[in-house]
């Protein structure tokens, strides 16, 4: 059965795409540290430290860094792991459900990614839920569509598929 | 097995008591929602509306009324749900992980209740982690220790223990 979550427009940001990638690799790329580095964040940015600890409560760390020097740490929580199906994670918490301090972006999310099988591969969605409409807007303005678009473009090449 | 949780008292306020009220009593009283309405708020404020659905990612939702007319809503999401063992919400969150306003208390927290059996009954702790210092120090100034012990001691009244 597929798995839905409820949108709010004003609230949410959601990216969908269709691949012929199946769930399980997908799956991997987003829990296994060492594959996750290859392609989370878009070229010539990357991804150079990765911590998982793949259950509720559990730790999401990686490290980003830039061309240019810079590095960006980002802390986070699992909420929720259904195996090959559901991934809710947060960075308004660290691990053990800790809250987190405020974000220097100014906004914090949750992200939910479902996977659902499909006869051709999987149909994949982002939801990423902001507290207010000013964080929403503040996130699809720093570029949410593009980024997220050019690391799942990455994540397919990586997998061998379209 | 006892559950035993990091406390890191820079961030964190614990309130502890034993009673002889024997887990799945305490454990009724943080769930069962006309129960919870009977104890939850140190008179004379009163709860008087309680929604709960008890999973992670369920709401706990309640309203909190004061002598003068003052009403409080408090919208939460559960976090991790043992029976009769550990309850973990927040208010970071409303229900199904979505992210809540600022709080106008100015700040938040993740609570942690772990209801552990004894000979004699319960050895009952509560763990209230905040995102900074400054959050624990003003929840802790708002009076959590006499707020958390008087309401405590009308869950034990309530349920005809000590």
């Amino acid at each position: 059965m597929e798995i839905e979550i409820k949108i709010d427009p004003k609230l949410d940001l959601v990216f969908e795409r269709a691949t012929t990638i199946p769930v399980e690799k997908l799956w991997k790329g987003w829990t296994h540290p060492e594959t996750l580095m290859k392609w989370f964040c878009p070229k010539p940015w990357r991804v150079t430290d990765c911590r998982i600890n793949l259950r509720a409560g559990g730790e999401f760390f990686n490290v980003m860094e830039g061309p240019n020097g810079e590095k960006v740490d980002n802390h986070g929580c699992y909420l929720e792991v259904v195996e090959n199906r559901k991934l809710v994670w947060t960075g308004m918490m660290t691990k053990g459900f800790r809250p987190a301090p405020a974000n220097p972006m100014g906004f914090h999310f949750v992200g939910t990614i479902l996977f659902n099988k499909t006869d051709k591969g999987t149909s994949y969605k982002a939801i990423v839920a902001h507290a207010d409409e000013e964080g929403r807007k503040k996130h699809e303005t720093m570029g949410f569509q593009e980024g997220w678009g050019k690391a799942f473009d990455q994540l397919v090449e990586l997998m061998g598929g379209k």
